[in-house]
This record gives C-alpha cells, sequence and structure tokens, in this order.
C-alpha cells in the first residue's frame, strides 16, 4: 500500500492531549486527516446531531496536518470527513479515535464518543479502532502508549479486520514497570452503579452530579478489566449489529403470541 | 406476580404523544411511573450526561401517574428512577420507551434515544423494551400498535427475557389493511448515506444540516426492514455485549504482535 490515508478523530474534542499524541504517531505511519469536536464530548455515546444544526471550521492547531473542529459528536465528525469534507475525494484507510483521557473498558464502551467515532468508521466498512488511556488526567502520560499504537496500526492496516468490527484498544495508566503486551479480550461483565449528589443552586433550586462506582463482577481473565488490572493493554474487537442472534430461536420458542 | 411496578421513558420528550400512547397501555397492566426527558432527545444514542449538572422535577400532565421530566437523556432518566427517584424502594419489574415518532430499525438502533433507555433496564437486570413507530409525524396515528404494545408486554412480563438482552419493537406507519403480526427479527444490513445541506446563516457563516438516504443492502427475509416493509410488528432482541466474540480467535490467529 502507498502511504495510508489515516482520520483522526476523538471525543475530548482538538486542543487535548491525547488527540496530540495519535497525531504524532499517525504522521509516522501515513497522511493525517483530523475532524474532532470544538470541545469536549465524553459520555456522547452514539449521539448524532439530527434536530440542530452543524458547523464546520478549518483549525490549524496541528500545523502539518489538516484539521477540522466541529460542533457536533464524535460520529457527527466522522459522517462529516467522509461526506463533505473528503466527499468525491480519497476516503480514509483507516479510522482512529483518541487517545481518549479516560477508560472505555466494559461496559464504558456503550457511553464512549470515542468508540462511536470507530464504529462508524465500521459501519461504512473501513477498519477503525479507538484507543482509551485509563487516566482522566488533562495531563496524563501518553508515553506508554505510543508504541503500541504505532504497532496495532500498522497490524490492522496490513491484515485488516473482519466485517462490521472496530476494535476498542484500553491502555493500562502509566506504571513504573512496562506494559506486559497485548491481549485479544471480550468485554468485561462489570457496570456504574450510579448514586446523585444533590445540590442547590444559589436560587435555591435543585440540581443533580450523576457520580458512581464502578463494579466488576467477572471473575474471567479474558476481559479488557483483567487485561488492564494485570498492566496489559486490552484490544476487544465490537460489532454494530447489536442482534442477540442465540436469543432469537429462543423468543420463537417459547412466545405464544407469534403464529 | 401482584400489579407489576413498570417504568417508562423515551426520548421525543414527557409531552409526546407517544409516551402518552405508551403510558395508556401500561396503566392497564400495572403500576406505572415516568421519568422522561424534558424535551426532545432524538439521536442522541447512548449519551449520558456527566460534565454538566442535572434537573428533576415532578410533572403533573398525566394526573394519575407519578411522573418526572428530567434534563437529561434517555439513559440519565432510567439512572434517575433506579437511583433517585426509586431509590430504596421497590424497583420496576420492567421498563419501557417509547412509543418513539420514528423508525429505530436496523442500524438505527445505534443512534437511538429510546434503546437507550431500554438497554440500561437490560443492564441493570430489568427486563426492557423500546417500542417505535415508522412514522416521524408528531401527530401520528398509534391505534394499531396497542393491541400489541400490551401483548408483547404481558408476554415479557410472564416470560422474561434472555439475561442481557433488551427488546427493540418496531411498528410500520399505520396502514389500511391490519398488521399481520409479529416476528422476530435480526438487524438489518442497512446504513444512512449522509450528506450534509450547506447553508448560510444571517451573519454569512457556514452551517450545515444533515441529510441522508437510508441504504438497505439485506436481501434476507428474517429481518426488520424486510418485517416493517410487509406490514409486521418486528422484534429484534439486542444485546449490550458489543463484543464481536467469533473475532477473537480470528486476531489471535492472524495477528504478529501478540505473543
Amino acid at each position: 500500500m502507498n502511504r495510508p490515508l489515516i482520520l483522526v478523530s476523538n471525543d475530548d474534542g482538538i486542543t487535548s492531549k491525547g488527540i496530540f499524541t495519535l497525531v504524532s504517531v499517525m504522521k509516522e505511519i501515513g497522511d493525517v486527516i483530523v475532524v474532532a469536536p470544538d470541545s469536549p464530548q465524553s459520555g456522547m455515546g452514539h449521539a448524532i446531531t439530527v434536530g440542530e444544526t452543524l458547523r464546520l471550521e478549518e483549525n490549524f492547531i496541528f500545523k502539518d496536518v489538516k484539521a477540522y473542529e466541529c460542533s457536533g459528536t464524535p460520529a457527527d465528525c466522522v459522517k462529516m470527513a467522509r461526506h463533505f469534507v473528503l466527499k468525491g475525494e480519497r476516503q480514509p484507510d483507516i479510522v482512529v479515535s483518541g487517545v481518549n483521557h479516560g477508560s472505555n473498558t466494559s461496559i464504558s464502551v456503550l457511553y464512549s464518543g470515542t468508540m462511536s467515532a470507530a464504529i462508524e468508521g465500521a459501519i461504512e466498512g473501513t477498519p477503525a479502532i479507538g484507543f482509551s488511556l485509563c487516566d482522566f488526567n488533562h495531563d496524563a502520560d501518553f508515553s506508554h502508549t505510543q508504541e503500541y499504537i504505532k504497532k496495532i496500526t500498522l497490524q490492522v492496516l496490513a491484515k485488516g479486520l473482519p466485517k462490521g468490527v472496530a476494535l476498542n484498544v484500553n491502555f493500562p495508566a502509566k506504571q513504573a514497570e512496562p506494559l506486559k503486551g497485548i491481549r485479544v479480550c471480550r468485554q468485561a461483565n462489570a457496570k456504574w452503579m450510579e448514586d446523585f449528589d444533590v445540590r442547590f443552586d444559589p436560587h435555591g433550586r435543585r440540581y443533580f452530579w450523576m457520580v458512581g462506582n464502578f463494579v466488576n463482577f467477572d471473575k474471567g481473565e479474558d476481559n479488557d478489566e483483567w487485561a488492564i488490572a494485570n498492566n496489559y493493554v486490552s484490544v476487544v474487537p465490537c460489532m454494530f449489529d447489536l442482534t442477540a442472534h442465540q436469543s432469537i430461536p429462543v423468543l420463537n420458542e417459547d412466545w405464544d403470541i407469534l403464529k
């Protein structure tokens, strides 16, 4: 392959340290174009902007890389990249998203704007990877991730990905010891136990902050939580077909209301 | 079972005709509590509100049903219902969401706020159903859906659902002929082909509307698009484990970078 064309997006916004890390690695691999949110979009899940207008402006923050900031969600960014910015032109060979400031392991994949950008790539039939670091710090240390981001991206460019699959890659926060390697994992069985912190505004009206604890029910060693806890890079192949295929015959057999 | 406790939410907002339809059916089945967005949330996917505050106020629109309006997304509404409104009390026996004004078949399930409320139910281990009508009209005719909403809800209350599964139920827009029945389906292989309608605001600055055509690649008769096109109610069992399990051995075999 000639130099691949790489579309970069994220959900922390175009000025975050994580996207700078990702762009710097991608420049070593191919030609890069960035379309990313103009402000943080964490927790946006697979939201798209249908009832409101969108803005898109060129942004010069990366100097030698063509970049655009978009007022929409990460999924909007990938759609605008393909169907406006690159319309009628060469389409990306790969979509990469991140590096997210914060974990997107386990159930968090559902709420993840980072992964929604990657899944938009997969919907369009393009190999796609979302990268996340399990460290929320704005000035998080990404230095241990770069070597692996490069390896994984090159591997995906060389081998492709199964149809309809995007990768959810998570890195442990930087430890004293180096990373132990890469594990291909399933999504751990875990969830957030929410609570709501009740406060009152200066006008005496009640408002809430969502808070919560992450609870891991999973005893296995083949899941992403285990990998991260053991200082491995976790790679979960994710799909956008949500059908619980194995449940179709169950319902067809059990339900009286089908005829 | 005694009268079940039914949590109702939606994504079109607490004043939509669709949620009135759903509440009216649920009142025949059990005790109802509503926690729904205070404004339309279409296209919100599985978004949650983490970086901003939330509001929740009692709402008296349903007269004989306890109801709350929430400033957040459909997923937020289900979380607030469980972990604030009903905290320490009896939890719902079932979560129902909708009836959405507009289709949530095929790939639209990913972008659907209606289904994110249902999937939040499934994450908490509660049977959950999202209902959608393939008619965007604010004053859409829901009269053909009520009998089926009742049947399906009673069936789920009687039989339960497989672990981790929520149902995505879609109804065809009202036809001259009655509905033909219910089909348990898989998510059709289809996608949106977006385009961006470029406009200029009164200050001469460019903005965009996302538009698009739905393209169905699926030739099968076992999918939700086929069911809707043939005047059946489609029921797709959906799961929140996004892992492409069959791809794990593929990556483990193909990748050189694992050791």
